[in-house]
């Protein structure tokens, strides 16, 4: 069973990279640009048949090692 | 308008930072972890409202900045 996570700074954390990122397409000259925030992304494949379990593995990954979840928020998605 | 663009490794393209993570997850004991790979997420608004005009924005800025074409894929999502 396949799992995608997206990790994303909470609402009120800076982002300077993502900061960065926007500062520079407005330097090559990219218009309408609003903002950008960056985040991480992982794709899990998990030996398991059952989704309840499966997805119970992955959010235990998720609260042990990907996420920091004092910064952080994160989404769990079957794909 | 906001989409979401999530950057991933292709197919063929190695992952460290993912073995490293999918070794780490093995030794603090998580189990049926059958692979996992890491890629990048942003969260771009865009001030357009219009769906086609801003997709195009979007994957200009995919293309010229966010995503190294020779190694990575992308997918671009309205949320």
């Amino acid at each position: 069973m396949k799992f995608s996570v997206t990790v994303t700074l909470k609402k009120d954390v800076l982002d300077p990279q993502g900061k960065v990122v926007q500062n520079t397409l407005v330097n090559i000259g990219i218009k309408n640009l609003k903002s950008i925030r960056q985040g991480k992304y992982f794709e899990i494949e998990v030996d398991e048949s059952e989704l309840l379990t499966a997805e119970k593995i992955v959010d235990k990954m998720c609260k042990k090692l990907l996420v920091n979840l004092v910064i952080e928020d994160y989404k769990i998605n079957k794909i």
